[in-house]
């Protein structure tokens, strides 16, 4: 049967990473996981029981499709507390997971054959899903100086239709501080260039509070989910907050493009924005990882690394051992019992000297996968 | 901000009517609810206890894309016991409901600008979603001779790229017999036409069971969903089966796209699928109802009506009362209390002159909202 061209997509190489531990895992190996991308921890305990209370009580069928109304207020409350951001609610539309965010955005924004601007290293997925929906994604090199982010001066002379900056970004970690993300939200609105800022890491930050492009200006989509943070990923349920003009457009794609969010998920994540406690105790597990993987690699010999803002990953630059990262990497696990992903699933053509970290997981984890990263490397560094 | 051309769709409009009844009812009118496609039901108890329990146990973090393998197991079960179709489980992919099944297989098969065939009346999102994904939907005009459903001597010089067909078929409740089916997929191969089977109503059946496109040819996408017979809405859970060859281009897909669908409405389905004693008599309540329609629309006045094989609807020609199904809808609603569709969602021409019943509610409401159109009729068939 025929298939399309667009829908010819790249594998992500994280699962293949993923499948070969498994795969050393019911061989018998011990295997450390710091391939991974989501937290090890379930939904806060009261938005469990939440949803447990709810299920007896109300039928769930489908929602509106821009969401429950008390998660909007509740969300557009957030923006007030993190931020001091007035938002309101009428903007906020509950998405299926950032992803679903993604294809609204881009559908409600772009023709096809539009260009749109993706920092590289970035999420591979911003890459698949702008093909997958006929636009053309354009690669930005983002450099160290730059702090592996996109600089206003690089949008010169590509002629975008769009941008889409991420701050924590993955695979980095790094953020946008408020005046580059101003400059480039200036840049492009200049050009007519529509803004889009995914925020899914907001709240998993260590050092300053991450800016909301919202902060500059209120003509810009801004991306985020209860995926992160709030320790939901497989609840599929995230938010989208677009320019008071632009509701009734997503309003009607969301209607027949997906109906609603799942309204389980919704009642879940509005209980879990309570949750602060327990939240908050994940992020204390956070830190401690990121402190001892800031001590740990360089003292392994991995020292070319990005600044960790925020997130739960590390980003490295391993040029001095190898030009292949998915040799490495396989031998990292191999030989470490590491699973680690290679930088190719990020950056398409300067990956094969990148790896990234994931410290998401518990502490003991981190120590116990640090002291196997330092005894492989140990032959390395003579 | 810029916004695309692709991302303007129609509104629906039974969301006006809903709106309007709900207006209605704030202002202290008692309303019957004809206009909505949901089951009154939640999730079947066995399902919502199962996910009860599993909260308290499990992360219920991403699943792999293409879904729980349990689950998927357990549906290819379901082509056996239901149809007596061998399956092979690698072939069925979990889906965020029949909704991410659409925009899976559409980006699978076709390429922007790709021609793709649906019956009109039928399903108004089929319409705006492949415009948002920048295909062109071709109405096929249906006529009550075939049962409101497309014919293949329909598809001659049509050159689509694409079919979609579904049986039983919203708004009218029709289905496609195995020749006709058989005749479709014939004249789909013969002109590498991808063929795609809606099969959501399948097990709301009151005549005889309904044909699956897998018992003629593996060579066709078949859609189902978890929110009608499983009585799932909220939840956002459905499943597709596709050609043995298209697995890892729509596992590729749905990594990207989706990443997974909702882990809790996963165990919640796989559960809901051992609930038949529940599902069974949600089935009792339909058929009463359909058959207190049968009976009561002709009377009514209602009389040209689709045979409503499947479903929860009856799709009526009222050409003889009115050119404006809108304003019949809007009178109906204003003076009987009862909201009914327009036909306009389903058929941009010929929905001037057609209305959709829904009897999925409460077999009281069907007997009361039958009463009061009958009043509502009587001065009209004088």
């Amino acid at each position: 049967m025929r298939n399309s061209t667009r829908g010819v997509v790249d594998p992500f190489i994280v699962m293949d990473v993923m499948e070969a531990a498994a795969k050393a895992e019911s061989a018998g190996r011990h295997i450390i996981h710091m391939e991974v991308g989501q937290p090890g921890t379930p939904a806060p305990r009261g938005a469990t029981d939440a949803l447990a209370a709810q299920m007896q009580e109300a039928q769930l069928g489908y929602t509106v499709a821009l969401g429950l109304p008390a998660l909007r207020s509740r969300i557009a409350q957030l923006y007030k507390d993190w931020y001091g951001v007035d938002l309101d609610p009428a903007r906020v539309v509950i998405t299926p997971g950032s992803s679903g965010a993604f294809i609204l955005a881009f559908t409600a924004l772009f023709d096809a054959g539009a260009r749109v601007g993706i920092g590289a290293p970035g999420y591979p997925s911003y890459r698949q899903i702008l093909k997958a929906l006929n636009l053309i994604p354009v690669e930005i090199e983002a450099t160290a100086e730059n702090r592996l982010q996109p600089s206003a001066a690089q949008l010169d002379g590509l002629d975008l239709d769009g941008l889409m900056v991420a701050s924590p970004a993955n695979p980095s970690g790094t953020m946008l501080d408020l005046p580059t993300m101003t400059g480039l939200m200036e840049a492009c609105a200049a050009t007519n260039t529509a803004f889009i800022s995914d925020e899914i890491y907001h709240g998993v930050e260590y050092e300053a509070k991450a800016v909301t492009a919202l902060q500059v200006s209120d003509q810009c989509y801004v991306i985020n989910s209860f995926s992160k943070y709030f320790s939901m990923t497989g609840w599929r349920v995230g938010w989208m907050v677009v320019p008071p003009d632009h509701v009734r457009i997503v309003e009607r794609l969301a209607q027949n493009m997906f109906i609603c969010a799942p309204h389980a998920a919704q009642v879940t994540a509005l209980a879990a924005m309570e949750c602060e406690d327990e939240l908050q105790s994940n992020m204390a597990v956070y830190k401690a990882n990121r402190q001892l993987m800031l001590d740990g690699l360089p003292k392994a010999g991995f020292d070319k690394i990005a600044p960790p803002d925020g997130a739960f990953y590390i980003y490295a630059d391993v040029s001095q051992y190898t030009d292949n990262s998915l040799e490495f990497c396989a031998q990292i696990l191999q030989e470490a019992g590491v699973a680690v992903t290679p930088g190719l699933d990020f950056d398409t053509r300067r990956g094969h000297q990148t790896i990234r970290f994931s410290y998401a997981r518990s502490t003991e984890d981190i120590r116990e996968g640090l002291a196997r990263l330092t005894r492989f490397m140990a032959p390395r560094l003579r």
